[in-house]
Parts: structure tokens; sequence; C-alpha cells
């Protein structure tokens, strides 16, 4: 069993921590929290052992009546890797302590790519984290994690000419509602481009693209208005089995009135995901067109999530025990992942359509 | 002078009415309204001749003490041409009172384009609407507007090969609060293209463009975040000073800390602007860029006024009284349309660059 430890125990963390506990082939070392507030208190209620993430801090877990199993040090030393979800820039600062223990990391998107030896995403360089050398890598952020998975199939389907992506990002997530804006629209950043497309360039470094980044008072998921020219002028249907056929693209069906994030996350909740949780892109079917070589769709990205089965992934490839097939299998069915959490076996992958449609 | 009615008094046809009153060439002949409410006192203490848009319902101006001169028949028995404001669908409704009395009139954007024998850009295409068998013109949608008034200019200097716009949009009017959406991010429409690149087609008969639509949480303006693949490789410079030499977009300078809809709209009040008109595009000076052939940039259309100097010109344009330079400059005059109603003459057209900008 690899003993994973989980540094950081927020929004990705916690996430993170239940997803480790619920595979096959992993232990969780325990979980390292900054402070002793109600997550701190959940994670006990769960089982996982607490570590006290800054030692100096770890008298007010014992004021708080919160047990802790020691200090974050000693989950390093104990943790065959440890998965690092501390806040923006704070992972960078803690790869000293994983180093010092010898202690494989994976770090979230929000530091910078040179963190880790390698940027990660499962479905397009998997095995590039297999390698000896690697030993830090960074899972990439939600967006860019939404643009490979998607960019990579096409890439290797069609060959990508040049991707051009406007992401229409939520201001915060659901508990950031002090972030703003309301009802705003914000160029943000008003430079183009904004840092998504190089950022796909470490997982995709051959891909041509340029992104734009918007600002809106929403806080569910991001949506990205997506084209991209390929180098092949396939037809709709191609493209929709194409996509349909990757277990982390959700083709979002018209026929569910599914019309934009709200109705998205209001399904996946109804469909009894923890937390209301959506791991994959989520892809409006009806809005997949063609036109000559330019493919255009619509997909939103549900900014808590979709990493998560990355995470797990990453563990696996870090420590080159499965192959990126038999990893993203694992994950995916201990998770949920994919149409039948969805739909529970109701819907058939690839949906009849009517002629000429 | 032209005598000018105007068939409705909503959002547009109030803002229409002021402008038509402030034309050296034009007097207005009066406002159609349907209701005996706020707008039509306000109208009416303007000393704005006020007819009943449907004449069975005359009386209930009488019942609320508001003084009427007329049914919308003899305002448009009087008027040289009528501008239709009412809302979408019924303008087309309105087009046989117009043909009975022999009156040129002019739509707004939200009529199917067949509803006129043109449709009209003062930038684009002013000189269709001066043909003598053009008697009747739709000034295409606030969105259509400020996408022919970028693209022309563009087209001209450099050839557009392909243009491709998301254009983030605003849930509904400030007033309009109840048509949501609230913490959402809707496609809208999902299929794609939406309309607004045909109707830029309109306009614009050889431009190849595809657009997307989204929905926000937002009433104040609409934001598109643009791409246009051009058939030159111009540099930013030339790309700025280019677009900086039309009256009728405005370049914001990131100086001025101006960063979404929300800034923009508390400078046009501060200005002193009407209503907080902004009747020119709003292009992000510092989004504008260049990569290859590939120009992006955000701007910013304000849904309730940019259609406004287009009206007045098209008056002209229909009654074949000035050319385009001649009308458009009277407008941008009598309006206040321009860097100097925005700046009060503090800032040049052309902002230094620092060099290597």
């Amino acid at each position: 069993m690899i003993q994973v430890g989980v540094n950081g125990y927020g929004t990705i963390g916690k996430r993170v921590a239940d997803a480790v506990a619920g595979q096959p082939d992993m232990e969780l070392a325990g979980v390292a929290k900054t402070s002793p507030n109600y997550e701190a208190e959940a994670a006990v209620r769960k089982g996982y052992p607490l570590y006290a993430a800054i030692p100096e801090r770890a008298e007010l877990f014992h004021d708080a009546g919160i047990d802790i199993a020691g200090e974050v040090e000693d989950m390093v030393m104990r943790a065959d890797v440890v998965i690092d979800t501390t806040p923006s820039g704070i992972g960078e600062q803690n790869r000293e302590l994983y180093e010092q223990y010898d202690t494989p990391a994976i770090f979230q998107g929000g530091e910078g790519a040179d963190v880790g030896d390698a940027s990660f995403n499962a479905r397009a360089n998997y095995d590039l984290a297999t390698d000896d050398d690697v030993e830090y890598v960074r899972v990439v952020s939600c967006n860019t994690t939404g643009l490979s998975r998607l960019l990579a199939p096409l890439d290797e389907e069609y060959g990508v000419e040049k991707a051009r992506v406007t992401l229409v990002r939520r201001g915060g997530d659901p508990g950031q509602t002090s972030r703003g804006p309301i009802n705003d629209i914000l160029p943000d950043p008003v430079h183009i481009p904004s840092h998504h497309g190089p950022d796909v360039n470490t997982i995709l470094p051959d891909v041509d693209i340029d992104t734009l980044g918007v600002k809106v008072p929403a806080t569910l998921m991001h949506l990205h208005s997506v084209n991209v020219t390929l180098e092949a002028e396939p037809d709709v249907e191609a493209v929709h089995d194409l996509l349909d056929a990757e277990s982390r693209l959700f083709l979002v069906p018209e026929e569910t009135g599914i019309d934009g994030t709200g109705k998205l996350k209001e399904f996946a909740m109804d469909t009894g995901r923890p937390r209301g949780d959506l791991w994959e892109n989520c892809i409006w079917e009806d809005s997949i067109s063609v036109d000559g070589a330019d493919l255009y769709l619509f997909q939103s990205i549900h900014q808590e999530s979709d990493v998560i089965p990355e995470n797990i992934d990453a563990v696996r490839a870090l420590l080159d025990r499965e192959d990126r097939a038999t990893s993203m299998a694992t994950t995916d069915e201990t998770l949920g992942v994919g149409l039948e959490s969805l739909f529970g076996g109701a819907r058939q992958r690839v949906v009849p359509r009517e002629a000429g449609d």
C-alpha cells in the first residue's frame, strides 16, 4: 500500500484525502492542517490522522480539543509521497521539507511550473512522471487540466493547428463570495494571452494556443468558449464520437435540459456525487460545431474537483506503479468518474442521434 | 428641418428622442408611447409632443392627467421619417402604418433583417441607405453595431481572413433584473454560431465570422472577446493607431484604472454623460495583441446606447441629406461622442506609449 500524506486540507486537500482513502492501492498516511477549524474536526471524525502543518501552532489544536497525530514533519517522514494542496506559493516553500526526508511530492497548479520536475495531466503526459529523474510533479490548474484533456485527443487524432480559447471564469469558489465581482464583466487579465495558454504548453509543448481570460459574478464553475483550428476537416459526428470515448469528458446531452453551470451542479448533486463534484470536463453536446477546419464548443470546468483524479494518477505515475490506462481506469472506477455514476447505466455512452442532426 | 417621429419610448426610444432634439437639422415631431407611466410624464416635461401608440388606449393618458398631442397615426403623417424603437417584433407590424403614409422608417436590431430594405451601420455601409430604392432600414443590434464598427476599418486596412468572437452578454438591462441569470454562466445559445455572426454579414457580407454567445449575471454592458485573423501581420502599434483614429472606438487607457464594465459606467457618469451612456465601443487599450496574423482584443458594448448615433445617421442617410463623414461628425459633435467629452480635452487622441511597449 502506498502511504499518501496530504499537506493542506482546504478545497482541494479534503477532496484529495477522500479520494486517496478510496483507492485499493493507497492508504491515507494523514492530513496536515494549519488551523483547528470545522474542517479539522471533520477530518478527525472521518478517522484521518491529523497533523499540525505549522509546528508552533500544534498547541492550538490541543486547546480546541482536537487530537493530532503529530506535526507535519512526522507525516512527511511516514509517507511514500506527499500531495501538497497548500495555498499558491506555499507549496514551493514546502519543497525543502519534502527533500529533507527524500519524499516525492505532488504540487498543485497554483505553484509556478518550476516547482516540480514536470507538469502533469494523466491523459496528456502521464509517462513523463514515471521517469526515474522525476521526483516532484505539478498537477496543472483546473483550467489547464480541462484544456489538456480536450486538446490531447484532438491533437492525436487530427493535429491542432491553433487553439483559441476564451475562459469565462468564476470570481471565486462558493465560499469566497467576498472576492467579487458583482454585476461586472472584467477582462482578467486585460493583457493577452492569459497565463493559461503557456501553462497548457507545460503539458502539450507543441500545441499553438492563445487564451483570453474574463471574470464574471459566478462561483459554481468556469466556462470555456473553445475554438480549435484542426489540421483536418472532420465532420461533427466524428469529433463527437472521439470526445465521447474519453472517460473524463462528459458530453452534456441537450435532452437533459441542462443549460448552464447551475443546472450542471444541481444534476451532479441529484446523482449523489460527493459535494456535487464534477470531475469531468462538461462539454455541451450540441455546442460541438465544425466550420471547415474550425472546431467550436463550450465546456464547463468544476474548479474544485477536476484535478482530483489527476492527483491520484500522479501518485501512481510518480512512484511508477501502474501504466496510464490502468491507473486512470482504477481512479475512475473508485471515484465514480464517468457516465455510469451520472446516469446509473440508463444511458449508453454513444447517444443515437437523429439522421441529419 | 427634418421632422422625426419616434415610435416607442423605452430604453432606446427615450435616448433617440433626446439625440434627435439636439440635432441642428432635425426637429422632434413627437414620441409615441403605449402607457401613461413615469416615462410619459418625463417626455411631456421635456416638451416632447406625446402621442398614444395604441389609439384605444388614448383615454388612459387622459385619465392619468397627461396631455397627448394625438394618436400615433397623426405623428406618422406629420413626420418625414419615423424611428421605430418598439419592442422586438412590433416594428414589423408597424411597417404597414408607415407605408400607408409613405413615411420612411428606421427599425431596430430586434427585428428580422427583412423588416427593412437594408441593414445599417454608419461606419460600415452608410451609402447603402442613401439609395433611392431604400425606404426602410434596420439599425443592427448593439452587439452587431459594435462588431461592424471594429471589423470595417480592419477589413479595409488589412483584410479580414476570419473573425471569431465570444460575446459575454449581460443578462438584461439594469431594470430587467428578474431575467437572470444569477451566479450562473450559460452558453446562450448553446448552438454555434450564435445569430450575431450572420447579423454582421447583413452589414459586411464578405467577412467570414463565427460568433459564440455566453450569458452571465451582469446588467451594465456586454464584453466581446475578439479574435480576428487578418490577411496581413501588422504590429500592435499600427492596429492601435488604426483603431484610435475611429471616433466611435474608445481605447480605454490602462492608466485610468478602469478594469471592467462597472468602472467604465462610473467613469461615464463622472464625465457627465447623460444616463452614463457610452456610445463608443470601449476597447481595452492594453488588450490589443497580435500573434502573427491573429489580432486579439477585449471590447465592451453599452447595449442601451451604442446604437443611438447610428439611428441619427440613419435618418440623414435614408433621406440622402448628408454624406457619411459629415453626418457622423455632426452626430458625434452634438451628442458628445469621442474623447473630448470623456477627458475634456485633457487627453490627446494618440497616447504616447513607452518604447518597446
